[in-house]
């Protein structure tokens, strides 16, 4: 078990309370199209018009809102080649502090843009696992900054929970919500956010099958690593920590994985007919809905968690 | 002049109140970044989620609808690479009435096959503009389906006008409002709207450079023919009509080009920042907001026209 304590549906209500007019209340979309064809009700929690373009603001904003006078003169830091350096320099922006992103060499121009764009301090390290949470060390060790963990942390996960307790104040009555997983803060955040709010309704997780460590964590009951293995969904790569499988195992009802082709043909299916631009990790949770579940007569909630993709290469273009 | 009346506000309102229910009520989006990048408050009123993916939907459907019951017995007809052949095919769908669209035979195969799902007859022909009015001529001959023109037709500019209407209902006191002008029905549509609800409003068509035939008649007072050049807002080529220069002449304050560039750049900005898919005759009054007016402490209203386009290249990618 995790050191750190799971969050609770309470912690999610008061992260709520404090990210009101910090962070956007998303827009649900839904499309007349897709639902005939699928005979049910799709209801799409956009965050990929959140700021910072995902989920990820909502965490980020919160746990560095939640440091306390005493921690936080120092400002915060965090290794990230993406949506969650974003969200720690504008949060960190937001609350007047200086954020320290160690990013690898080979990060998609776009995200180092961005990232600049928000002000923040980046470090530059050589694109491995290791090497990212050397350098973080050393930077946290210099200048004294908090580091703030992508989802092994409760004040994130309680974060990303927002999302799903958004939509289902305006969508009570689901059968199913889905959310890709990952590192699994947002799934985490979601199924806790469900449980106070509407216990009846399917969790469900959904991975690439390239990169099923959470799929296969969540049969066999041990935390597997990360595969090093390639997807499309490159938000995606990371493993479960103890805390997200603890309130995953406690939380979710299934975890699903889907085919890198079913992830391009769901993503570019949601471009064409929604008009709206979903990155591939948010096109996850959507080709489990396309093609995995009997979704006729069912009503499902899908959280898109973002829209941050380099444009200049498109998956289906490869 | 034209031997057609052109519409005014009256008929706006009318098209408004039929077209409830009917057409989506679009949402008005904003963006944070662009409004402090530009000191401005910019409102996009988002045609590309419009159902058939354009405001061309609004005007086709109260042109179809408006058809009596004698008229309409053998359906409807046009001819079309784009937007207006979804647009009267969807309409002729929901009328439960044929639809006879004559599309030429380079038309890109999104376009096709979006025509094609809303179960109308394509009839394919040589892409010229003389074959594609000699092939539609038969057609009407043939079928006697009603042809529906895509902006020559005092119903199709009231119904475009609708969006604008919304626009102004959601936002009063605008400083501008900007559309694209290809053959003019929306910027036609638009001024009227505004002319019964803000009259103050400054009313800017925008067009490309490259085939700025509607700013040329609007300078010299003469319609000038449509250029044949290229342009990468491919759907703003066609020129104006007797009727929507009369419209624009009478309603509209200026209109203003922008180079190929800057569309491209626009749009890119509107994908990047908005996370939402606008065609390139969309970015055209993005371009002109960005690089052609002083918009510091201004409000704009601005008609995202529609989201159609092929998917396999954009435009930064050629």
């Amino acid at each position: 078990m995790s050191s750190l304590s799971t969050p609770d549906y309470e912690t999610v209500e008061q992260a709520s309370r404090r990210l009101a007019g910090v962070a956007h209340r998303t827009p649900v979309l839904t499309s007349t199209t897709l639902n005939r064809y699928l005979g049910a009700e799709l209801y799409f929690k956009c965050e990929n018009f959140q700021k910072a373009g995902a989920f990820k603001y909502r965490g980020a904003t919160h746990a560095v809102g939640r440091l306390s006078g005493k921690d936080n003169s120092k400002g915060v830091a965090t290794h990230s080649s993406g949506n969650h350096g974003q969200a720690i320099s504008l949060a960190a922006k937001g609350n007047g502090l200086p954020a320290h992103i160690v990013m690898p060499d080979n990060a998609p121009r776009v995200k180092v843009s961005a990232v600049r764009d928000y002000e923040a301090n980046i470090i530059f390290c050589k694109p491995t696992q290791s090497e990212r949470e050397r350098v973080l060390a050393s930077v946290v060790e210099n200048t004294g900054a908090k580091f703030i963990h992508p989802y092994d942390d409760p004040d994130v996960i309680a974060g990303q929970g927002t999302a799903a307790l958004e939509l289902l104040e305006d969508y009570p009555d689901l059968d199913f919500m889905l959310t890709p997983v990952g590192g699994g803060g947002l799934l985490s955040g979601t199924a806790i956010a469900a449980s106070g709010m509407a216990p009846n309704v399917n969790i469900i997780g959904s991975e690439p099958e390239a990169v099923n460590d959470a799929y296969l964590s969540f049969r066999s009951g041990n935390l597997h690593p990360a595969q090093k293995r390639d997807t499309v969904a490159d938000g995606l790569k990371t493993s479960l920590s103890e805390l997200t499988f603890a309130c995953i195992q406690q939380h979710v009802d299934e975890i699903m994985t889907v085919t890198e082709q079913e992830i391009v043909e769901a993503m570019r299916f949601i471009w064409e007919r929604m008009k709206i631009i979903i990155e591939p990790s948010s096109a996850v949770p959507v080709a489990v809905a396309f093609n995995h579940l009997d979704m006729r007569n069912k009503r499902a909630g899908i959280i898109i968690s973002g829209g941050n993709l380099d444009l200049d290469t498109l998956p289906w273009q490869n």
